[in-house]
């Protein structure tokens, strides 16, 4: 007997027709023997619908009042969820993130958790109730108010609950099978990965893999709590994410690359003409960060030893791309640099394996396969185990399949890329 | 300067529209130099649409749940509520009923409050907030479960809180410009009632008068709160109920007859052939009560001598029929009665006024005006301010225009009925 907290999407839970539906895996869990802590988001639309409520009152809403609001969403699909099960005969209790103790900072509409006190969630499941929990909200430490974690908050709800309360696995059910090689969307080849360490997917989800956000697999990785991702309408096994292929489950051999991640949500930024001496990257970043932009890439070209002068380029959201050139124009002065090109007909592509480390030679095939493929690389970037390249927005596609099939990641392949040696 | 509570009900907030007209008129009363308090209800439908949700995931939700469920619509109006105002440059803070400090029972779907501790409210609107409240909601004492007040619990809710806070005055916003002297729908010429004497209120109220709730009056009685009931579409001044008149206001004469009530929603229940003996009655109303039914009007009638057999009579509303009569006939042994009568097409006909204590004559009168519109007497029941009758239900309309006529209340009459002496 062990202890499940399981999360449930919005989409699972779309309708009366999915709460019943994730009812019975709910009740099943429990019927296997495990305590079950059910985290559960928004039905459906209902966040944009409150949202959309919110714009017509104000088009610029509080964040405090933001949060009151949109945590209604999940106060309605708890409740639900609570009665579907009731209604198979299994005892439910439903509670809001504040009465499941999780504590927040006061940054209203991406508060970060701070603390989890799960008293009351431990004495629902161990009186044998199966414990409902609304994702995405919590309480904040100094005020007292209702806050909510922003983008994927419902899975870091789960995650830090399943930590607090030393849970066995953390699932999450979603409407995918679980995590690819490769988005299918793009890569009809891409295979179901069955196993892939916190590093790994931290990268895939840094580098645009949609499945499960960093923020997420970041808490389960410091807690060391395994993620099991998996479809709620299929019931097939899905990814496991720890750090360890999972005891006693069939032996999954550490891959060399666990996969090909890419991204179109981001713009480049190239500051032209900047002075080439020491301080000038800093007071470019500190304008970006003043601005409150988070940026992904960062590359400096060699500077032409006739002018002095050097590019410095950066990839951002493009939702990001007025504000930064803004924010630059302003402090032109300040920086001194001649002008600013703005690009969001870009894509990167990511390779992502931590078997790449002590394996030479796979920067070349990733190089290798793009070239074949006919794909111009605009910008390089490199972690330990992560090679990412910038393209022309419309190579992308063809840029995944070719990278995707020299790795021998396509799933009718039985093909194996061998290296040996150690760096890359 | 004062300390105001308003209370909004969900037809004044049915739309984005109808929220910012509420804004417009909390901020007013803020402008007059007033703290301000508003409580709000669900907008519009939302609760009928969370309930059909509700329905279909399971036939009987459990309390718990359906609380949790429901207690989502205050939260969405008063978020959008506090947004709308901020929106017009005054500061405003929602707060759910267990952060205003509304303490209750533990009773599902129908919990009273047993206590308020608005310390939040207290210092949000001391540091310069509006303070908007949810309505019909409240926080279990023992469980800490959350709780909602029932029929009419919106209205409590404000009337609680303006107890707790000492507040000037409860305002009640509705979408009728007050209370009136008869239903307006069925008497044309019914008059706006200016002030009238919490007793009045609750009998009025208990007669089939819907604008306030019993229980509401009731509460704002013991804790001697005046509450203004006025519309909130048409700013006029609406009828204050209080124990005498207000100060400063022009001076309200103590009304003979404060107006006349009328109630549909009733069927009557007669046991036939009862043994005119001790007891008798007493196990019929312990068996009604056993099955936790509420019943208005006991009517016995004269026995029969010959027989020693008598009738009993009473009512109760329609919904409640059905289990009345299935408790009594299970129990028809033990009774010890010869048959039941059912009937649901009855009608109640209230006047209700302190003044009759003290006039002889009204009693007459009434019956009298009943007679001339020839209208048939089932039943009498009375209480030291209150005449009711019921009748036939098809002869409720003319009965109260004719009451209504008799005792000069019609608005284009100038007409004053006089009575001299005491008792009635």
């Amino acid at each position: 007997m062990g202890l499940v907290v399981q999360k449930y999407g919005g989409s699972s839970v779309a309708d009366a027709e999915g709460i019943k539906r994730v009812a019975k895996r709910i009740v099943e869990a429990k019927q296997n023997g495990n305590q079950v802590v059910a985290v559960v988001s928004a039905m459906g639309d209902t966040t944009d619908e409150l949202i959309d409520l919110a714009e017509q009152v104000s088009p610029m809403p509080a964040g405090r009042e933001l949060d009151m609001l949109l945590t209604a969403g999940e106060r309605i699909s708890m409740a639900l969820l609570a009665m579907a099960i009731k209604k198979l005969g299994h005892e439910a209790q439903s509670f809001t993130g504040s009465q499941a103790g999780v504590i927040t900072d006061s940054v209203h509409n991406k508060a970060r958790i701070i603390d989890v006190t799960p008293g009351r969630i431990k004495t629902s499941v161990d009186e044998g109730n199966i414990a409902i929990v609304a994702g995405f909200q919590g309480v904040s430490q100094d005020t007292k108010d209702i806050t909510t974690l922003g983008r994927g908050g419902s899975d870091t709800t789960a995650v830090a609950l399943a930590a607090a309360l030393d849970a066995d696995v953390c699932e999450i059910y979603t409407d995918v099978d679980g995590v690819f090689t490769a988005d299918p969307r793009v890569v009809k080849k891409a295979r179901k990965i069955d196993w892939i360490s916190f590093e790994d997917m931290l990268e895939l989800a840094a580098s645009g893999s949609k499945v499960l956000l960093h923020r997420c697999v970041e808490y389960a990785r410091r807690y060391n709590i395994p993620i099991h991702v998996r479809s709620s309408f299929s019931g097939l096994q899905g990814t496991w994410v720890s750090s360890e292929p999972k005891q006693g489950a069939k032996q999954v051999e550490q891959a060399l690359i666990s996969g090909v991640a890419h991204d179109t949500s981001e713009a480049k930024v190239t500051v032209v003409g900047v002075p080439d001496k020491p301080g000038e990257a800093a007071s470019i970043f500190r304008t970006i960060a003043d601005a409150e932009i988070n940026i992904d890439m960062v590359v400096q070209n060699v500077s032409a030893a006739s002018t002095g002068l050097t590019d410095i380029s950066f990839t951002l959201p493009k939702t990001e791309g007025r504000k930064a050139i803004d924010a630059l124009e302003k402090n032109k002065a300040g920086i001194g640099f001649e002008s600013l090109r703005y690009d969001d007909q870009i894509g990167k592509i990511s390779l992502v394996g931590a078997g790449m480390k002590t394996n030479p030679g796979v920067t070349a095939d990733f190089f290798t396969a793009l070239s074949d493929a006919g794909v111009n690389i605009e910008l390089i970037s490199t972690s330990e185990i992560r090679i990412s390249v910038v393209t022309r927005a419309d190579d992308v596609p063809e840029a995944v399949r070719a990278v995707h099939s020299a790795f021998g990641l396509d799933s009718d392949s039985d093909e194996a890329v061998v290296y040996g040696g150690t760096g890359r």
